[in-house]
Formats: C-alpha cells, sequence, structure tokens
C-alpha cells in the first residue's frame, strides 16, 4: 500500500445518494470525470475483471462464442432498425470529418445480425450464440449513483441465432440458466421478473432484479410466486356489469372541488350514498399528458382512470416508448378550449371528440361501471355516468399505479412491492430485426426463411456497484472471496523492527503460497488505527495483523463480513486461510 | 470447426493493399464495419487477448498500475492543453444532450495529470507509472490497411510521474527497457529510432518501428548503429564559406526554364561552367505551401532548398503541427503578386519582403554558399547569388528529403532508408502538461514543484496486424507460439468411421494434456484439401493430420512455419508437440 496508487477518503462524494457510490469511491475503486462517467482506479479494475471472468465463464459454458464489436458505429444500420430515430435524446450521436452520421453504441442488435448475414447462410450454421464484452453508451436524461448508472458503461451482450421458435426457446432457456448461474456466483439476492418488451419489439422476456432498496426499478412479487417489473404487471380487470336499471346520469354543481379529495368531500356531504360514503375509486379522473415522439412531435394523451390511483410515470414511459412523456402545461390548455382544467370528462376527449384527443382508460373501467367524473363545466361534475353507455374511449392502457394488495394477474395472490437494480435483461426477440436487415438462410428444403433473434444482456460495470449495494456495512465494503480485489489484506501493526520484519515474511510466504495479498507496509505516520480503517473500508474478506503477539508467533485473522477474530500460530496461518 | 464462428475467405477483399489485412479478413480474424472501423472475430479476439497480456505482463513487472479511463470525456481538459483545437479534424466531437462538448479520447496525458493531481500531494507518492489498454479514436484523413491505421483501436498507454528530470530519465529507461521485452515476445523485427518529439511538446522521443516494406513511416539507418525516423533527421550542415572573393550575383535570361531540369540544361548549354557542369545542388528551389493552423486561418510559407531535393511531406508536416500542410494554388498566387511562378527568387520571400511570406531555408544553404536562383522576373534567373551576403531568410527548416547515403548526423556513416510500422512511441514529456493542469506536490523542503511526466504507447490492435505482416507466406498466417489463437490445429483427413473416431480420441487427449486445440471435425462436403488449405490460411503454428496411416497407429504433424512434416506414433504425439 505504500506504493498502491490509492487514496482512501474520509469523506462522501457531495453527489453520492447511494452505498455503493460513496463507498466505491472513498475506498479508490472508481473516480468520477464527468456526469456518469467513471474512471476504474486499479482495486475497481480488479473487481471488474473477475466479473468479467465469471460472465465469460457462463457464456462459454452454454456455447456462446465471444466476438468485439466497435463502440463507434455507423448510422445506417441503425437506420434500418428505426432505431437511429428512437434512441431520441438517449444517443450519444456524432459526425466524422467527411461528415458522415456516426454514434456511439447503446447495444448491438443490428450489428450482430449484419455480421451474421455476412458470413452464414445455411440452417447448417445455426443455432448460434455470439456474445461480446464492451464499453457501451446512452445519454442518460439522469445519470446517478456512480457506476450504477453511466453514460458509459461495460455490458455483456449477447444474442441467439436459430431457425424456429424452438430453437430461440431452447436458447432463451440457455441463457437464463446461464444468468442464473451468473447471478448466483456474484452473490447478491436477486429476482427474475417478467417484463415489459414493448421497446425492442419482442415477445417474451424477463429481468433479473438485484433486490435492493436504493433500486431504481421497482417490481412486484406474490407469495404465489408470480414476479414482474411494474410496467409489466396487468390489471385484473373486473367483469363487466349488465347495462339493464343503472341509474341515469345527472350532472351536478360541485363548486370549489377540483382535486379528488375535495370532490369526494364534498359529494359526501351534498349527495351522500345509502350503502357507504363516496370514495376516490367511485370517480374517474382524466389525466393529461404529451408524447413527444422521436421525430419531435407531440400528440396529447389523456388517461381516464379511477380517482383514488395516480399515473405510474415508469408504466407510461414503457407504455409510451419510443415516444418521451412530458407535462401537458398551461400553453396546452390554451390550445385546448374544450378542456376545462379541473373539470375535465370524457365527453371533451377521444379522437372523435371536440378536443380531438386520444382518451385511453384504465382496464379497471369496464363496462356497465358508474363514476363520478367532470362534466366539462368549471364547478360541475356528473355522477352515474357510465361506461358503455354514456361513453366510450380509444381504448385502454396500463399506466397506473400498482398498489401493494393489489391482485397478481395469475391469481397467485396480492402483490408486495419491492425495489431492485436491474442487473440482466433477456429477450426473445423474434425476427424483427432479422426482417428488417433481411437476415435469411437457407432452409432443409432450400428456402429463405428468416432467422429469429434473442438478445440477452448483463450489466458488467453495473454488477461492481450492485455487489458493493448488496454487501457493504457502516465500515466500508465486504466483497465476496470470488470478486475481491485480493485475498488476503495484510496489516502490519507497529514499528519494531521484528514486526515489520516478520510482516514482511508473511507478506512473503502468502505470495509465495499462491495468495493475492494487499500489504499495508505504510510506516511513518500512519497508525494501525488508519490501517485498520481502510482495511474495513476496502472490504477484503480477510484481514491479518502482524503486531504486538507476533514475537509470541501469533497473528490475527479477522473475517471482514462476521468481524470473527482470531489469534492464529503463525505455522497455521496457511491452512488457517485456506479454512 | 463445425461449431466455430469463422467463414474462411478465398478472394482477398477488394480494399485490401497489405498482407496483414487480406490475410487477417480471410481467416476471418477480424471484419469490417465502416472505414478504418472493424470487428473482432473469435480467431482475432484470443490474439489480441495473448497481444494484450504480453503488454500487460512487462508494464506490471516495471511497477506500473493499470487503471481503465473512459473513452468519452469531456472538453475542459483537453482546452486547458490546447488539443481540442490542436487535434483538428483527427478528434472525433460530440454534443451530449445538454449540448456539452465531449470528445471519444485520441490519448490521454491530460485525464492522467488530473487524476494524480486528484490523489497525490506529495514528492513521497512519486515515482508513479500508470497505465491503461483501452479503445481510442482518431479520426484519420486516410484509414487505411485494416487494424494497422483505424480510426478505433486499442491501445496500452502509460504515464509517469516524477519530482524531477533524473526520476523522469529513471521512469523513460524502465519503459524503453519494458518495451524491448514486448516486442521481442512479439517476434516481428523492429528497430528504435530517433523521434521527432515536436507536436508533444516533450525533449526526447523515440519510436518503436516493426520493419516492414509495407509501413507507413520511413525511417534511416547507419552501418554505425545511428538511426531515426525521418522526420527526427538533422541535416548535416556544411561549413560557412568565407564571403571574400565570391563573385557578384548577375542576372540571366533563362527562357522556358520554370522546372529544374530544364534550368540545369539550360545553364550548362548557355552559362558553360569552366570546373564541372552544373547539377541540380546548385540550384536553390523555392517552394511554397499553405499552413492551415487550428484556429481555421491560412499562413503561407516558402521553403527554400538545393534544387535536387523535394520537400519530404511527412517532414514538413512534423514542422508544422499542429498546422496542416496544404497546397499553395493558384488563388494563392493571383493573392501575392509578388510572386512569379516558376522564376521565384529570395528576393520576393521573407517576412521583410514585398511579398512578406514567411522564407526558411534548407539548413544547407550556409552562409557564403553561391546559387543560381529565380530572379522574379519571368524567364529570369539570378547566378552567384550569395546566402548571407545577398540574401538572407526568417530561419532554417528541416523539410528537404532524406537520401540513401546523406550522412549520419552522429558521423556514423551513410544513411540507408527503410520503411517500418510505428509500434511504440516513447516521449520525455516534461512539464507541459503538469503546468496547465497545475499539476503540482510537495518536496522535501515542503515547496511546491511541478511534476515532470513520460508518456509512452504501444498500438495493441496495431500489433496483431504486424506481427500478421511479419509472419505470413503466399498461403496465410503463420503465428509465432505465444501469440497463436490455438497450441494446435487438428484435421481429420477421411471419413472412414475408425480415422473420426480416432481424431476425436486425439482431440480428448490433447484437450486433456492442457493443449487448446482447433478441431478441424467438419464431415460433408469439406474436403482434406479445403481443411488443409484453411489450416495454413489460419496459421496456428502446429497442424496434426488423423488420416489414413491412423490404422497404423500414426499421426501428421507439420509444422506450419518450416512446412517440415514428420510422422508419428500416436503414443509419442503428446511429447513430440511439447517438443
Amino acid at each position: 500500500m505504500s506504493r498502491l496508487f490509492l487514496r482512501t477518503l474520509r469523506d462522501d462524494p457531495a453527489d453520492a445518494e447511494v452505498p455503493s457510490h460513496k463507498l466505491l469511491v472513498r475506498a479508490g475503486y472508481v473516480r468520477r470525470v464527468a456526469p456518469g462517467i467513471y474512471s476504474w482506479l486499479p482495486l475497481g479494475l480488479k473487481v471488474l475483471a473477475k466479473v468479467e471472468r465469471i460472465i465469460r465463464e457462463e457464456m462459454e459454458s452454454i456455447g456462446a462464442q465471444e466476438v468485439r464489436f466497435p463502440a463507434l458505429l455507423p448510422r445506417e444500420p441503425y437506420e434500418a432498425s428505426n432505431r437511429w430515430t428512437e434512441y431520441g435524446p438517449n444517443l450519444f450521436r456524432l459526425k466524422d470529418r467527411k461528415g458522415n452520421d456516426m454514434l456511439l453504441g447503446p447495444t448491438h442488435e443490428e450489428m450482430f445480425a449484419l455480421l451474421v448475414k455476412d458470413l452464414y447462410s445455411s440452417y447448417k450454421d445455426l443455432p448460434l450464440s455470439l456474445f461480446q464484452i464492451q464499453t457501451k453508451y446512452r445519454d442518460e436524461a439522469r445519470p446517478r449513483a456512480g457506476i450504477l448508472r453511466g453514460r458509459e458503461f461495460i455490458m455483456k451482450d449477447s444474442y441467439s441465432f436459430d431457425i424456429d421458435d424452438a430453437g430461440l426457446e431452447r436458447s432463451y432457456q440457455a441463457h437464463r440458466e446461464a444468468y442464473i448461474r451468473i447471478f448466483d456466483r456474484l452473490g447478491f439476492e436477486y429476482v427474475i421478473v417478467k417484463a415489459d418488451s414493448g421497446a425492442m419489439g419482442g415477445s417474451a422476456s424477463e429481468e433479473f432484479l438485484a433486490v435492493s432498496e436504493t433500486g431504481e426499478d421497482t417490481f412486484v412479487r406474490s407469495a404465489g410466486g408470480y414476479a414482474a417489473n411494474v410496467e409489466a404487471v396487468t390489471t385484473v380487470v373486473p367483469d363487466a356489469i349488465p347495462l339493464d336499471g343503472l341509474p341515469a346520469a345527472h350532472v351536478e354543481q360541485t363548486p370549489g372541488t377540483p382535486t379528488i379529495e375535495t370532490l369526494v368531500a364534498h359529494l359526501n356531504e351534498a349527495f351522500p350514498r345509502d350503502d357507504r360514503p363516496w370514495e376516490g375509486s367511485d370517480t374517474l379522473k382524466n389525466v393529461l399528458v404529451i408524447l413527444r415522439h422521436p421525430d419531435g412531435t407531440r400528440e396529447p394523451l389523456a388517461i381516464g382512470l379511477p380517482g383514488d390511483r395516480e399515473v405510474d410515470a415508469k408504466r407510461l414511459e414503457a407504455f409510451a416508448a419510443p415516444a418521451e412523456v412530458e407535462a401537458f402545461d398551461d400553453k396546452d390548455f390554451a390550445a385546448n378550449p374544450a378542456l376545462v382544467k379541473g373539470y375535465i370528462g370524457p365527453e371533451a376527449l377521444g379522437l372523435e371528440s371536440a378536443s380531438g384527443i386520444r382518451y385511453l382508460l384504465d382496464p379497471r373501467v369496464v363496462e356497465g361501471s358508474s363514476w363520478v367524473t367532470g362534466a366539462n363545466v368549471s364547478g360541475s361534475h356528473v355522477i352515474d355516468l357510465v361506461a358503455g353507455r354514456d361513453f366510450t374511449a380509444d381504448g385502454t392502457i396500463e399506466a397506473a399505479e400498482v398498489r401493494v394488495g393489489d391482485p397478481a394477474p395469475d391469481g397467485s395472490g396480492p402483490l408486495e412491492l419491492a425495489r431492485g437494480i436491474e442487473m440482466g435483461h433477456i429477450f426473445q426477440l423474434g425476427r424483427k430485426y432479422a426482417e428488417v436487415l433481411d437476415l435469411k438462410v437457407l432452409d432443409e428444403n432450400g428456402k429463405l426463411v428468416t432467422v429469429t433473434m434473442g438478445s440477452y444482456g448483463v450489466g458488467v460495470s453495473r454488477a461492481v456497484a450492485a455487489v458493493a449495494e448488496y454487501a457493504h456495512d457502516d465500515a466500508g465494503l465486504i466483497w465476496p472471496r470470488e470478486l475481491a480485489p485480493f485475498d488476503v489484506h495484510l496489516i502490519v501493526a507497529g514499528k519494531d523492527e521484528t514486526v515489520v520484519a516478520g510482516a514482511e515474511q508473511v507478506y512473503a510466504d502468502l505470495v509465495g503460497e499462491g495468495f493475492d495479498v494487499l500489504f499495508d507496509d505504510r510506516l511513518g505516520k500512519v497508525s494501525p488505527g488508519v490501517k485498520f480503517k481502510d482495511a474495513e473500508l476496502i472490504g477484503v474478506p480477510t484481514i491479518v495483523v502482524v503486531g504486538k503477539g507476533f514475537v509470541d508467533g501469533v497473528v490475527e485473522v479477522k473475517d471482514r463480513a462476521t468481524g470473527e477474530r482470531q489469534d492464529v500460530p503463525l505455522a497455521d496461518l496457511i491452512s488457517t486461510l485456506r479454512g
């Protein structure tokens, strides 16, 4: 450590919110260069290499072959798939000296499809799985949490190529199993959840989420085994209600009730129900947003949902992709005089209405359900407005928040909510990319058929942060043995010549026995206390202290994770470490 | 090979000129994505990894510590060093979604200096050497020769940090020795040449050139041991000649002599010398060029040199950097009426002259030397114009071509010319970057002193091509054992069940003994002839053929480099391969 390029820091970086970010910077694993862009210092690079090795081994175990694409790519293939446009501002675009459009690759479906098209031509060449471990780029709007969500990051991405759906299913399952082994070896708690695959155009997909309170992704699970990310949860739709005999709709004065809360209070005061009080879930709230499409056009959208639920930003974003969601602001209200803010009702909404704004309903708004909703007149609501009788919409939308206790769509019980970090994503892409890029091979009958693809990603640099997020305490990082930058952290505690010489001998012995040892040989004003603190912060799993006991032939061995200490006779040190 | 992602190609790629480019593409090591941008296929990636391992081992052997910077970098540090501008069109520039200027790193002097500044503060922290193996970007005007000169490429770059010049000299020598070991292990012929270090602002620098007829760099060497790249060669300056008694200059009619050749012919006819015929070296040619500075301004420059020598583009570019050299065209002549095309003489040149154009002389134009040169009148030249008596210039310039037989500047004999590929470059940078980025540490007396830096690069992806350029024949690649993608290329020649089963057993045995084996197990219509051709093309050093002899317990072992074949009893195969 007297020569290691490392300075541990006492204070958390000012921009750090999550533990992995704080600790990886403080312990000298990574260093910020720009927002979402980090350098790897010697300790961090060692951990990163170990994560890469695990992933490489497991990918090779399923017969995937490693290649490496450039990060700087031409526009044309991404134009063919329309992702040049669809990626919007998330794509780093640039021009070369000749004015050609280029991009920094966010993911490589197009390039892999073209490479296979380039070299292969027969069903005999398939199945094929290729992977790369490579630097990727996304110009995130909100880079955060250090290397957990960067703009330059390392991913393992792989792609499978099969002649038919059954082959794709096999390739998908092989990847799924490899991913399970990878994440088991990385050592953090994770869940596999159903994922929304809309943006990638695929048919089936699952995410591997590291369970973490600080995670950006919300997922749900039921005791019965259902798990999905919040974007993929589908609403359990109530049965339709017969229209016969339902009371007629009637408009009522509801002055000063622009919010659901004020409306419910007013209803219970002025129009009390016989059976029970009015609740938020009796009202139909109409929320307006703007979708900004990749080509820059702005489309207003109205979402009708029970008044007791908010629109979930992530679910709406997943629905809207590749469009981005923006607020419907005063300017937009001014441009749509049919809309009365706070009192918007279905009559003013829909492609066929006065406003012409597309109107989508939460799936709970089934035919025959009765609602209190805006009457499109300031201070007025309509009561007993019945879906399918008094109003219709342009379709349904899964955008309402999912709540604890909501039923799982597969009937496996009520849902719980939890948070996680997306660590892996597996997709059955199908033929979307192969079709636009014309990736065909000859089948057994000599007929050209389109190849079907899978796409599979693991966040490699993110995994370093996810492990840190899972394995740490207040004092610092706690690396699992397979990922730790060193096997042993050796501390010389004391300036006595015998002790220093003894520690050097222990160091030489350990290295001779094949241990990778971080030796804190710092003398001078670095106290044993500082050394202990640094060791806890850095998080090597085993700490060996050569101190006062050395004159009696004893060293201390400490387990970083459990805190357990034991005095070990020098002669037994190697066997103790080998455990 | 029945499953390896590989298709060998019969034909050379259309854009390939040099053998390494042709063979690496044909043998399935790399594949083009865009001009100067390549993907690595499985075989290529294996060789690349072996090159990286050699470099990593040798860098670690001199105590250099590995880190990794991002490729996507903010503008500011490069603004501080002025390289944001100086790199001109060679730099890939882009803007992020917030409009911030960013770049793709061509080299990382600034970033390393800032990192050390960030973490270190004392002379006790030094010396320090850091390195990275990382993807770099340069928007080459003429990307060529496959991965030999790409726009995205992999480099090992390292940087040393020392408190004083003696420390820098030690760090430089340590790198120099590590580089010698690296290039010895890579196995191609190389030379170490003195290099021009102007553009990097350093004080001393050397290049490691792989000797290759197809190389882009010309270098010189003498039998006495002098070696330099052509940019760094200095001219041996003749002694000045006393001015006393030299004949006076006289203008003569020389109609129709706009070239040196026509001028010399005319001189010998109309004004014959007593002692010997006139030669091109008696004339003073004045060549005009435009320097385009990084800020876009165009500066005309006149170069006066003996008429028998051309201006060397590389030497002039090295002189001009960071400005780029452009032609002085008709428009420029029109803008400078003092210049008479074909008859330009010193009188019309120089900052103080009518044209105001900066005028630099070849060092051979010493005081007292007499010249025939343009008289600034069409069809007229001046004879016996004496440097230092009749004309002066604004300085000297090393831009004339270096020729076989020119004397080495160190007196070690006449120079030969050869060509090479720049594989490594070591620089004593000094304090240039440390000064602009304020990298200072406290010295022993508690005084702040500026750190002195070295910068050292190896082309990693280029090394794969340089080895291929050195080690190939008409049939294909010939990898040295330490870099080969596999240890053994095993061919089953024949469809006989015994032979096929035997080859599979040999494969299992070799793998069991730790050999990395490429097994050509292809059946069907792939003939033994095709397999042999592919084996020669791919270039694994040892080829083992299981064929007819197998029934007698014999296999053939062929050395790819020498072509030597031997029949080896199965029982002796392992020991034969172990050599």
